[in-house]
């Protein structure tokens, strides 16, 4: 975006777009609750057990605020036991590009942490012409 | 990405790209420092007159921790008073497309907060199609 371009954009607005993101999905786990039921999760238990170093209260807290702000939704199953499921909403979906983009970035920027083979990958090598390049 | 698509990629790392991401930008302010650099800023006051609700003391280490983390330089030009200038690095750069995409999806989401006419915009129109649909 040229510089004349960005002062006509910022002239529209009212408030930043960026700041009102990170207050949706900027506290702590919620882009790793997000993560996990992109990957097919959608139980309290499955959240809990596999995102490191957070407990109960933490992903309570953390679910009902997804809820509210409208990026995921719970449905409650009747039956012995009850049985509760998150899922991701339209709009939680329209956080998958952000994902993306954070997952590129480490996965170009930091491939020895992330990669077994460590070798450095791009956004379009990963989320444009998988699998071939991962084998 | 196809479900199969995902295992192979899955089980090509051996950390989660997006955790990894979350470590260096997730921190209250990062993005907002991020952002304003990317407008232009350099400067430790300029920073800190913009940035709403962040005192001086957060401003420094989170400062120190992206220099730290290689996302920005420090640059000390000698004088009276001494000039000190933060700048984006290259690998500052590579996380535009994350901020890029948060914004995007408050335009879409939260028009009515963000923009002064209230209209939703899409990624594309704003990113890929600017100025005219602003106007």
């Amino acid at each position: 975006m040229k510089e004349e371009e960005c002062k006509v954009l910022l002239d529209s607005m009212k408030a930043c777009p960026i700041d009102n993101t990170f207050k949706i999905i900027g506290k702590k786990f919620t882009i790793h609750i997000l993560r996990n039921m992109q990957l097919g999760q959608s139980r309290f238990n499955e959240f809990l057990d596999s995102i490191e170093g957070m407990n109960p209260k933490t992903l309570s807290a953390r679910l009902r605020e997804m809820e509210k702000n409208g990026i995921i939704e719970r449905s409650v199953f009747p039956g012995t036991p009850v049985k509760i499921e998150y899922t991701i909403t339209k709009k939680g979906k329209a956080l998958k590009p952000i994902l993306e983009q954070m997952a590129a970035f480490s996965m170009q920027y930091y491939s020895k942490e992330v990669f077994k083979d460590g070798k450095p990958r791009t956004f379009k090598q990963v989320f444009e012409k998988p699998p071939e390049i991962l084998k």
